[in-house]
């Protein structure tokens, strides 16, 4: 705001939780009143689990993944299958298909994708820890679920051929129409996608 | 989220974060991701700020505004106009008053709006505590910054009846057109009140 209206601690609160993204300057004047009258019950234990978990967040050495433990708690698992692995860019996408629940294994995150626009390049990307994973033996098929834009691909590719020697199947997401999804809305490649790979009912 | 996919410090993180106006479940796990992510120049420094206004913010005696100081940084300000009285109901009301920047003068925050189906009576409201500021004498404008809803109405009515014995003329905001605002997308009230209200070009 232009003109100061309260006390610094105050507006330093607003202007950080304006960087929080989802908020912007208006919604982190509305949050930061919010917080102080709710002192007890919010700002307080808020800013205790900040720093916390600003204290406990480690980066797994063995995937990627961001927990409060390395290795996290995904690669320890005993319940996790071992000879499947999903290879994601980020560790938002590993969060995404966990909560999709639908498959009971162990991530790679690599950390970005493949753009040499940005100057990100294999080696600034968790590709030779990856590597070195299937080349233990036991992974027996690598699913690569990277974004399906074209830096994701590009980075699909160079993964593909890291990983060509090695005794693994290297699989995809399939591309098809997005469940709950109307056709009219979808792009020319999605459902040219969808129509190459029909299933029978 | 369903299944527990990091460690407890991280789960308690997004918890809290859900209850943030602005956020939701699934805003707060990505701006969960986001602090950690950035956590030397956004998670720590957050965390502290949240531990510094807890510390710090106290509720002014003299109008209910919320700041780190008592009386507030307002009721200090020798540069505002002293005979002239903004009441509102809350201090998000006093916030965006202090935005529009157009005058200069102090606040009485009321802290709420009569509400007798929420259990709310003037002795729920800093209504007697206004009384005492006006009584004093030298505030000759009481402006009435209350919603334009009924239960705004009401405290309205509530409290030009507790000043009516003292000296002092009691205002409120103009009805009319929003700045910028359609006609076509205004309600009837609105469009009457601006009607009746119009000034000559």
């Amino acid at each position: 705001m232009s003109k100061r209206i309260a006390g610094p601690e105050i507006e330093r609160l607003i202007q950080l939780l304006a960087k929080v993204p989802g908020l912007g300057p208006r919604s982190a004047r509305r949050a930061a009143l919010y917080l102080i009258k709710k002192k007890e019950a919010l700002l307080i234990p808020l800013g205790s689990a900040m720093q916390d978990a600003a204290d406990k967040v480690r980066i797994c050495s063995t995937c990627g993944n961001v927990d409060t433990s390395d290795p996290c708690m995904i690669c320890t698992d005993p319940r996790r299958e071992r000879a499947t692995l999903i290879v994601v860019e980020d560790v938002s996408d590993l969060w995404a298909l966990e909560r999709a629940g639908s498959m009971n294994v162990r991530y790679h995150v690599l950390g970005g994708r493949l753009s040499p626009l940005d100057g990100i390049g294999p080696d600034d990307l968790n590709i030779m820890t990856l590597v070195g994973r299937v080349a233990e033996g036991e992974i027996k098929e690598v699913i690569l679920a990277v974004n399906a834009t074209v830096e994701g691909q590009t980075t699909a590719h160079y993964i593909t051929d890291q990983l060509a020697g090695l005794d693994v199947r290297i699989t995809r997401l399939a591309h098809g129409v997005p469940v709950g999804g109307e056709l009219d809305y979808l792009d020319e490649g999605t459902l040219t996608a969808a129509l190459r790979a029909r299933t029978t009912l």
